[in-house]
């Protein structure tokens, strides 16, 4: 990991100090302009309200390296470029956008061409997605969860403290932030424990705070990445919401998991913030004890998590303005991404470029920190207030969920956007 | 469906009877040349001891309406056109190989350039895999896995009888017919039910006997395939052993289900054989008791399985000749290949062309059919004879395990080929 950028750079194009899109963080992503000149998708990067086209930029020539790495409608061919490309790519976007810099800042024609508004654009998925993980790498989530269903007095179920616990996600059904999300329907039970299901629209629609990580570079079918070798196979992070249908999910996931009580969607934000503006973020993680296997403790670095600032919104039909849910950090992580990378090749398992690898419900210790509603309303016993007029155990039909994140410096802010999306009623 | 073709159907090239691929069956794979003329990978058809070179034929202009789909190294684009051209394309090459047509038969330099014999060309993986889901279907072996692990009284958990039980497997690691797999490490527990992990290579490795489908055409997100339409999505068929590590399973395994000891391989057969030569075999599956819900009944055909007999047979170091250690019959299933795809949209996910869906391990009722080690040891309480020198509880290094399979008509069969792997030290 290189060194961050100075606190102090700045571009020609002024950004707040608030701002999610500083020059420190130049996040990539895919879009589209919402009108003529052109139909297709390029790649772009944000900088403060405009959007930098890397893909007219490279047709003139200004990454003669990278023949074909901006010309399709997805960031995986940069991914599979080198991590000293990645650098490189980097440095020269942010050569070309600072303030001293007149190439493009003195050149309106070059200008206009490659810089458009961000409410003229509209974002796309920003990867093809390979396989998709999930883990559940929160220790308060998974107590409270345990609490709930198992047992107050040992809610941990005897793996979770030696290993990240994970799953195959589903990464078909994984969509950009904006899409609208149907309500599953599917097998439920009217009157629990009582096995009589039937076919119905959830009535336990949930959603869940996470951070993800886009593999860059994997490994072999057969080798494992070591710990400290795991966090450079990572290009990027996004937000992730794995909504979830926890009346399906009760029903159906003994003994092989999840399945379509998670895969009928997953949001993703559209900006793959880079691992290089997260670098001067990452922060200690939590003391593990007991200590965990050899392959699971790094020998060089400490810093492993990412000091993330997390909020969740909802928006109801009858509200006026979105109410902030739950307020978390992805330093309350009990488990790391480069353990949860460790651990996913230790057997052999092969990651791909374009993998999609997701934390699992960042939950804190307060419980304004949950980071699902089946949390924030304990499964639905004590209903959350979201406006002057309303509560909510689950969410209903309209309901717009929107997270956002973003890490803090002096000066200025990493900032991930927001991956949002609204409850639609079952198709 | 279309009708299966005549069973007196002959090719100009001679087939046995009891040979896997006669002109009724016209499998799909992908392969290379082991010596020149081309070093790429080409895609073929199985007759007999030949394959048919379909990407040279396509260059000589013979299926001129499917531009681009010969020239890539996977299945994918001829998968992606529609169930029509799925069929025009099966009719034009089971003409041209017919006895009774001079066009290739009569013409030794075309003979020369399209027909190469299976021992000079090498298999390579058919499809790029999409998402990859693993179902668990077969009733005897739900039975035999809850007898020995939860309840012998009552081994089947509540939801097992209402829905087909599945979840979401790995893709990057599905690998073809013949490549070796490394004996997985992991997380074990030495002295269970003691929780204190240790990391080792397996020590129950195992395997499991599965048929799985390959999705043509898929559905959008937030729609569903009904129970009728379903297996139309279908492309075809082919093996599939999901080599599963038991001792790191039951370690990880809840509550989110199997993860690293099944994600480090998967190995499927190199033939995908078409659900129009598979169309004579089908026939009624077991009855359902308790019927399931309206959208898993299917309102117009009752032929809704698989008569595929099958067999694994073990060759370790020693062994001269590789021995049967299992026959079982995909029409064993309990719960459909429709019924399974009806469920897997119910809740709107989306399922796509180059998705690969497994039936889960194929038991029988009496033990000589059960699909895995872990049922024929009884979880290694019954070590098995494969020769004269040596029994096995679960798998050893250096043991090759083969799965076959075939459908019988009285004049031919449509087989599978095989799908085999061989068991080498950890790494």
């Amino acid at each position: 990991m290189s060194k961050s950028p100075s606190n102090e750079l700045q571009s020609f194009i002024s950004v707040a100090k608030d701002h999610p899109f500083p020059i420190q963080n130049l996040p990539y992503g895919v879009f589209q302009a919402k009108r003529a000149p052109f139909p297709q998708a390029h790649i772009g990067v944000a900088i403060g309200d405009f959007v930098l086209d890397l893909t007219i930029l490279a047709s003139l020539g200004f990454f003669p390296s990278l023949q074909g790495v901006f010309d399709q409608a997805c960031l995986n061919p940069l991914m599979a470029t080198t991590p000293k490309q990645w650098q490189q790519v980097r440095q020269k976007i942010s050569a070309l956008l600072a303030s001293t810099n007149p190439e493009l800042r003195d050149n309106p024609s070059l200008r206009q061409k490659v810089l458009l508004p961000h409410c003229e654009v509209t974002m796309l998925l920003p990867v093809k997605i390979a396989d998709y993980t999930d883990f559940y790498s929160s220790r308060e989530h998974a107590v409270n969860v345990g609490t709930m269903f198992r047992d107050k007095d040992n809610p941990l179920l005897p793996n979770w403290l030696h290993l990240p616990v994970g799953y195959h996600g589903r990464a078909s059904s994984v969509v950009v932030s904006g899409t609208p999300i149907h309500r599953p329907r599917g097998q439920i039970l009217p009157n629990p424990p009582e096995p009589q299901p039937i076919l119905a629209p959830s009535r336990r629609l949930d959603f869940e705070v996470e951070l993800a990580g886009f593999i860059g570079h994997g490994n072999p079918l057969g080798t494992a990445l070591t710990i400290d070798d795991a966090e450079a196979a990572v290009f990027g992070m996004v937000l992730l919401n794995d909504w979830s249908a926890r009346d399906i999910q009760q029903w159906e996931y003994v003994p092989l998991g999840p399945f379509l009580s998670k895969s009928f969607a997953t949001t993703i934000s559209p900006w793959v913030v880079t691992m290089e503006a997260l670098a001067p973020f990452m922060v200690e993680g939590p003391s593990q004890d007991p200590e965990p296997l050899a392959y699971l403790r790094p020998k060089i670095r400490r810093k492993s998590h990412f000091n993330i600032e997390l909020t969740v919104k909802i928006l109801s039909k009858l509200g006026l303005d979105p109410a902030i849910i739950c307020r978390t950090n992805s330093k309350n992580l009990y488990w790391s991404l480069a353990q949860q990378i460790a651990h996913h090749t230790i057997a052999g398992c092969n990651l791909q470029s374009g993998d999609l690898l997701a934390s699992g419900t960042i939950s804190g210790k307060d419980p304004g920190s949950y980071g699902s509603l089946l949390e924030l309303s304990w499964g639905g016993k004590n209903p959350i207030k979201i406006n002057t007029q309303e509560e909510r155990k689950f969410l209903e039909d309209g309901d717009r969920i929107i997270l956002e994140g973003y890490c803090q410096a002096p000066n200025y802010r990493i900032g991930f956007g927001t991956a949002e999306g609204l409850i639609l009623p079952s198709s």
